[in-house]
This record gives C-alpha cells, structure tokens and sequence, in this order.
C-alpha cells in the first residue's frame, strides 16, 4: 500500500496512481484528524471523495504518529493525550476516538487503537503495553460495532468494495521484541475475532532477522484465511519475503519518501540519482523498468531535476519507485499463483 | 508559452504538457548555462532530446535574467560579465557566447541577446541601452548565421519543425518607455532582417497603458508575415488584448509561479485557493475548465493540499494554470479564424 499520509501521495495525482495499479492506499488518521479534520472530511462525504479516490483506503489508528510525531504525549488507560506538531494544541486519542475519528473518513478497512511499544523495551515493559493493546482492542471493537454503519459512504450506495456497507475492523499484534509475548497477543487477538489481522510495533529500530522472527511467530497463529498485514515494512526485498513468509498486506513510506530524497530503487539496486556518475548517463532509471518515468526520461535529466530542486523530481522520483513496488508486489502475486516464489529478483525462498 | 526555467514546466510532466496541448515552451539560458551546463546538454543531444521533448522549444538571451538574477554585473561594449547567484563564481556572457550556449541547447527559436533597460530610465540612457541592443543584435546575427548549422539535432535529421535544419533567431526590439525609441529600435531591427521579432522591455513596472502603448507603436513597424512576440507577459486578459492587437507569441512565469502559490485563474477571476472561504467548497477551482484537475478535483480537495504544503498542491495548481492560459490563446486562435476577437472572456475588441 503506497502511503498517502494527508490524503495525498505525496506529489502523484490520483490517476497516475490509478495506472500504476495501486489497489488500496494508506491514509493516517493523526494527519487528517489535525488537518484538514475528520468531520469536515465527513461533512464531505469521506475521504475517497474528498480526495477523489474510488478504490480502496486503509487508516491507520493514529497510535503511531502519536508516538513518532506529537509532542508531550502522556498514555493512561484511558488513552494518550498529546500536542499538536502543527500549532501545539491539546488533543485526547482514545481506543473510542479513534474509531469514531476513522468512521467519519470513511476508509474501507479501520485499524485498532493500539500502542506501539518502544525498542528496545524490558520485557515487563512490553508485557504492560501489550495488555494495554488488547484492552484497547476489545474497546475498539465495542465502539466500532456500534457505530461502523456511520461511515458517510453508507448512505449514497456501496462502494465496489465493503459491499457489506460498512468497514472492516482489523486487531493489532503486539509484544516487542519477546516471542512469548507476541504470542500470546496473537492468540488474544484472534479471539477477540477480526476480519483481519496486522502485526504492528515491528521495523522500529531490532535488526531483519528479529523482524522476521516475530512475524514469523505471529503468522502461525493467526488464520489463514483472513489478511494477514505487518504495519510499516519495507525495503523491495523484504515485502518479498514477508509475501513468501504468507503476509498478504505491508505499506511502507520508503518508495514515497526516498523518492524525495533522490532515492531510487530499480532491479540493479537502489540508485542514489544525486551521484555525479549518473550527470550524463542516458539509460532510464531502471532499464528493466517499464514505467512512465523508464520509459521517458534519462538518469541524467533525473539528476538535473534533482540538484536544481525541481518540483517535478519528486514527482518523477516518486512515481518510478511506485512502479517498482508495485511491479513486485504483482510479480508476487504471479508468483503465488504459480506455486513458486524462488524466481522472485534478490530472493531464493519458496512458498512454505 | 509556459516557461520551463531549467529543462522543466516547474511540476508538470512532459505528458501532461502535451496533452495540455502546449506547442512550444521557453527554457531559460541562464539557468541551463549554470546547470547542467550547455555543453553538457549538447554532448546529451540538445535541450530536446535531453528533456524529452519534442515539440518547439525556444531560448531566451540569457540577459534578463543576468539583470534580475545576478550579482556583481558589469555591462561593457564587449558583453555582461556576473556572478552566478548559485555560486558566486564568476562569468561574461556577449552576444557571440549567447549564441553559442543557445546553438548547444538546440532551441528552435534563438533569441538575440539585448539588454533589457531597466525602468524608469532617463532618455539618454534608454537611447544608449537600445543602441548597445542594436550593435549586439548585429554581432547576435552574425555569430548565428556562422554557427547555426551546430545544432545538436542538425545531423541527427530535421526536427518536425525548423525543416531548413536550423533554428531562428529573432531580434529584439528595445526603447523604453520613449515612443520614438520604440520606433526608432523597430525600424533598425527590422533593418538587420530576423525571420522574427520580440519587443521586449516591457512589464518591468510600468502601467499597463504603458505597455499597451509601446506595443501598437511597435507593431505598426513590425512586418505583419513575420512572428510577432512580447517577452514576459501577462495576465489572461492582458494576453487577449495584445493578440487581438496582433501579437503572435508571448510568454510569461505568471501561470506557473502564481500556481506554486497558490493563486488561479478562472473564468470567474482569481482565485487564492488557499483562502478559508474554499474549505468546504465542493465545485472544481473552475466550473467551466474541462482540465483533468477541474475534472477530477474539488476546491476544498486543492485549498487542502495547499494549507498543508502538500507537492501534489504545485503539480494540480499549474495545470490547471496552464489549461486555462492555453485554452485562452486556443480561443484566441479561433476567434482570429473567426476574424472577431469581440467574443472572449472579459474583452471587448475586435481585431485590427
């Protein structure tokens, strides 16, 4: 899922997102709730038409920006109370808010209010903060089941997807860094019965193997035949393997925001397109690439482009990495279907 | 004309500007004299091949923006020596070195490097100024007619325009303010022969009587088969009101920059998107504009990125921009066929 933090992918108008194949997109909750705010976005009938995308919207709790980007935050069991990064005012997330917060955008799949535990954290640390997560996830489920027909969608008609006429609610998996901990959120969480699952507060700072270790853990126990989504993760090679591992959904800011900073990733590896060795190097980005962005212009325009801060290197940057990521993910796809993953670029693992 | 300053329409993706319909855009020669370097847009095929694009392309002289850009300038009889306002590092450009730079990048269009008077000015150095523009309009030609088979694109086969193999150059008519200056810098520019000719010197401050005036005592003493064109205007009915007076081309950065800041054009007037009156503003920014954004997005969507320094506010606010200055001049044409101007937005003259 290309992550569209304010309603937007960051410097990609909605169509070309559309040819690129982007299925579903990542809104997060803690941006739109400051800005522009949920209820005027309700007031305008959600936030696919606000921002004029018909297909699907994820939102993520706000938990984690929360953490990552407010200032003087402070957590009770109630929930975390915190300061605006945009003008300091005081604001309250509860498990309760935002659910209430998520149903006025109006997304196709609502996520749980959890906490995303610090690395590292002790153990009886995490343990604290996981049982926090899954009260939080019982109260979520209470608020959401009460008022997910409230999404402003649910009147002018179904969309193509939720033809169910309200959202879908996915649980969190927490537990740090500990395997007993996640766990035992795993199975906690599926029995407070979701339609799908995600398994959070991973990519946070612990090394690759750690991050596969844990989802690995937590896969066993979650069902099959539910989506299975690990939050925030992650570099082309890793979402190859989490596929092959049997994760069904990831998003990550990294195509969006290494694009920005000159950061392009192609079959040969990642090209830091700043470099003076690409000043008048005439190939595309990505030879093997067949995007809009490979099949037009140069290493060496894209280089120009950036060290002259044009806006259009952004654009450009940004669509050529979504394209790479998205070509990798349909490869995936192809490949599952196949029965075979091993012939999958910088990877050797098959289906388990 | 859009002004695509470095090699780019500030935002806009080269698709994007051919489906808007732009024939030919301005690239500037100071900045593509700083970077990426003429001589290495030459090694790479010209400005055309470089930027990928294969529609006109005409280059300005390089001296207005030495006079706005730059630091430490000194004019002599030889040319305009300057610091570069990237680097400080120092350079002299002259009529021949103009000529040279703009023959590397591959314009269709060249334009002779003049000095754009600064205003106000006293008449005797309006009449120095303009007399300097006819020597260096002579030294422009001849260094041109000697060097313009040296186009990138000469020996790689015609482009779809220029089919003699070479570009023109047009001269550049000066004077100031002073009406027998203006008339005086015609008739001897016209003298030395150009296949075109700009009256450039204008919008620098005075009232738009002003520049209205300068213009129809010039155009009198321009030849009517050859383009005629005003360098850096204007506001949307500025640019009918000189085309209904017989101008043939005009360029100018209000479209583009007004954008990046937030200001529109429309039918109904201007429009600062960023207002709070848009907040909940469901129409598009134009209700008569056919363009993709006004197709697809609404004012409240716009004001939204705006607010929020979102990338995609620049990229949707300058096409937009463009759609509407380039559907004003595509009706400007259709009137001319018509021969009746008296029928566009916010006009009432009829052509000459």
């Amino acid at each position: 899922m290309p992550v569209g933090t304010a309603g937007t992918v960051k410097a990609v108008p909605q169509d070309v997102l559309e040819e690129l194949g982007a299925q579903i997109i990542l809104g997060n909750t803690y941006h739109l709730y400051l800005r522009p705010g949920h209820e005027l976005v309700r007031k305008l009938g959600g936030l696919h038409r606000f921002m004029s995308w018909n297909r699907a919207l994820l939102t993520d709790s706000g938990g984690f920006q929360v953490f990552s980007l407010s200032e003087l935050r402070r957590v009770t069991e109630e929930g975390v109370s915190f300061r605006s990064h945009l003008d300091g005012t005081s604001h309250l997330f509860t498990p309760e808010r935002s659910m209430e917060i998520q149903i006025a955008l109006g997304a196709d799949i609502v996520m749980a209010f959890d906490e995303c535990t610090e690395h590292p954290a002790e153990r009886e640390r995490a343990r604290q903060s996981m049982e926090m997560t899954l009260r939080w996830a019982k109260r979520s489920k209470e608020y959401f089941e009460a008022h997910k027909h409230e999404v402003p969608w649910a009147e002018s008609g179904h969309r193509d997807i939720g033809a169910s006429g309200h959202p879908a609610l996915f649980g969190i998996v927490q537990g740090g860094m500990y395997g007993d901990l996640r766990r035992e959120s795993a199975e906690r969480t599926v029995e407070l019965d979701f339609p799908g699952y995600a398994i959070g507060g991973l990519s946070v700072g612990e090394s690759r193997e750690k991050t596969m270790e844990m989802i690995a853990i937590v896969l066993e126990l979650l069902p099959k035949d539910k989506p299975r989504y690990v939050m925030g993760v992650g570099y082309p090679e890793e979402i190859v393997q989490y596929a092959a591992m049997g994760v069904d959904m990831m998003d990550c800011v990294l195509p969006t925001r290494a694009a920005r900073h000159g950061l392009l990733f192609t079959s040969e590896g990642r090209m830091n397109i700043k470099n003076a060795r690409y000043a008048q190097d005439q190939q595309p980005p990505d030879p093997k690439c067949g995007c809009r962005v490979c099949s037009r212009y140069t290493r060496a325009y894209l280089r120009h482009l950036f060290v002259s801060a044009e806006p259009l290197a952004a654009v450009l940057n940004t669509v050529h990495n979504l394209a790479f990521y998205l070509d990798t993910m349909r490869a995936v796809r192809h490949a599952i279907k196949l029965g075979d993953l091993s012939g999958m670029p910088s990877r050797s693992v098959s289906l388990a």
